[in-house]
């Protein structure tokens, strides 16, 4: 058995205990987080430690999972856990990943631990499939459509709107761009080519509507360089139909040799976000324990992993099976 | 520069040929062949030599690609040329694989090369998305479907039917099957009602069609499980119409985690089935070639091939812009 911590335990946190608690050859050592353990319940029931005690587990624990934000718990958390355990975060600033990589490389191999950084579906899944893509196609061009989901990023960006009670927002990929690409005609789209916003926004009692609107509409980065839609519901209606955190999204590469055009398409349609990133990072988890115990070190990207490491099974048995 | 050579001149090899003379940091150094050398003429113009010749290039090749079949050129020929190159097959037999990997592994061994073998997108790309799926998502059901495409063993096997001058046959999903796959129905599917299959064939002069019809559509293993339809069409309009050799298919993971559903789906579509093949051998090619210089040797899958090795770019650049 494999046995895992978990650090941090927000919904992330949460979907890899479940993922851990499903597999029959990990086990669950314990969840560690910054807040008092005595104001953590687990839904398996497992034992709640405090960060800080977390160095007493070195020799417990095979691969700790990193389920903090990038923002600021993984930069910290990541180079300081890897100084102690394997370890798998989500780390998804995408422009600070050179950086991060080189931090928790650095701590890993002095620590003679492996790290796996950056992992879930983007970056993770999605890297990975525009990587072989274009090494199999070369000449060619690569797309990546968001959603239908959930962008919490953007919903959190709604509800610091003043007026604004709550809100969800949904990136939804234009279907007649993905039918373009389909049809290796290879388009350059604009970003508002590419997506569309549509805005469900709970207002407080006597909030100005149309204020609300135009500030969602013309706030940059966000919202102004896309075609944007905003519904004004009640509480009661976003926690009825908007309660959950579905996405996924398209990883297309549309490719030539010669005259020849072809599509390569990889796309995930997820209930739950979290819960499906949290089963990528407990398949790259048991990869790292794995990888460790056969002498590699360091820090890795999904880009790293042979795939049959994220298996339980042996390599005869998928050669026979799933080859 | 990679040196690259490639035994077996069809339709594989003229397309491996093509990826190889496409790509910055492979080099072509000469197709081998067991015809008479001075009967082939390349695309490209590069040097036809004799297989028997092959053995004087092992230090001037870096990785050698087989583009024989699998019947019973592979079989011999890929332990055979692992004892004295890097090299990289397509083959597809897959009740076999678990034999010709033991037969592959232990002459790559003994020389200290590495040998991919089943390279391509079935077994190939289509593998690797089943057991990245299955390992994420180990609550679920996967799904492979073939096509559009046509399948050269079901053509071959309808030209050997008494009367039949030429024919092409085009293997197609039934989209009814996909589309509940991907509302995560889990269905069990019969063989006939994953596939259905399409021929286009022409007759002999004074041939009786009934009979041929008859004789096709109760082959057994071929036809006799699948819903067939049979066109008579003349020489000219399948060479205009069906000349071409174009395939695909789609892999799709319905999974759970708990109560939640989520769909992985890999999919292709392909103008030339051979030169696609081909492109993945190249880009394995490239992989097999840095993994021997790096170390590692032995038979290999796709399974076992780290991702950044497929690619002409760097590890830092990987990350900078594909992560």
């Amino acid at each position: 058995m494999i046995k895992v911590g978990i650090a941090g335990y927000g919904n992330l946190g949460k979907g890899v205990e479940k993922a851990v608690n499903a597999a029959n050859d990990l086990e669950l050592v314990g969840v560690f987080t910054r807040r008092n353990p005595d104001s953590v319940n687990t839904v398996s029931g497992v034992t709640v430690y405090s960060m800080d005690q977390a160095e007493n587990f070195k020799d417990d624990i095979d691969v700790m999972v990193l389920c903090g934000g990038s923002a600021t718990d993984l930069p910290e958390q990541t180079p300081a856990l890897a100084s102690m355990f394997n370890v798998v975060d989500s780390f998804d600033t995408h422009a600070n990943i050179p950086e991060h990589f080189k931090n928790v490389d650095e701590a890993a191999k002095a620590a003679n631990k492996t790290a796996a950084i950056s992992i879930g579906w983007d970056p993770g899944l999605f890297s990975l499939n525009r990587l072989i893509a274009e090494s199999i196609l070369p000449e060619g061009k690569t797309y990546t459509f968001w959603g239908k989901g959930v962008s919490q990023g953007h919903s959190d960006a709604i509800r610091r709107i003043d007026g604004v009670a709550d809100a969800k927002q949904y990136t939804i990929p234009v279907k007649e761009a993905i039918e373009s690409v389909r049809n290796n005609e290879r388009p350059d789209l604009t970003t508002r080519q590419k997506h569309i916003r549509e805005c469900f926004v709970v207002a407080k009692e006597g909030a100005d509507l149309q204020k609300i609107e135009d500030e969602i509409k013309n706030m940059p980065n966000y919202f102004s360089d896309y075609d944007t839609t905003v519904h004004f519901i009640s509480q009661e209606e976003l926690n009825k139909n908007h309660g959950t955190l579905p996405h996924g999204g398209f990883v297309l590469r549309s490719g030539s040799t010669g005259e020849n055009n072809h599509l390569i398409e990889y796309s995930l349609n997820l209930d739950s976000n979290p819960e499906f990133t949290a089963s990528v990072l407990t398949a790259v988890a048991r990869a790292i324990a794995r990888m460790n115990a056969e002498g590699w070190t360091g820090a890795k990207t999904i880009f790293d992993i042979p795939a049959s490491y994220l298996s339980d099974k042996s390599a005869e048995e998928l050669r026979a099976t799933m080859l």
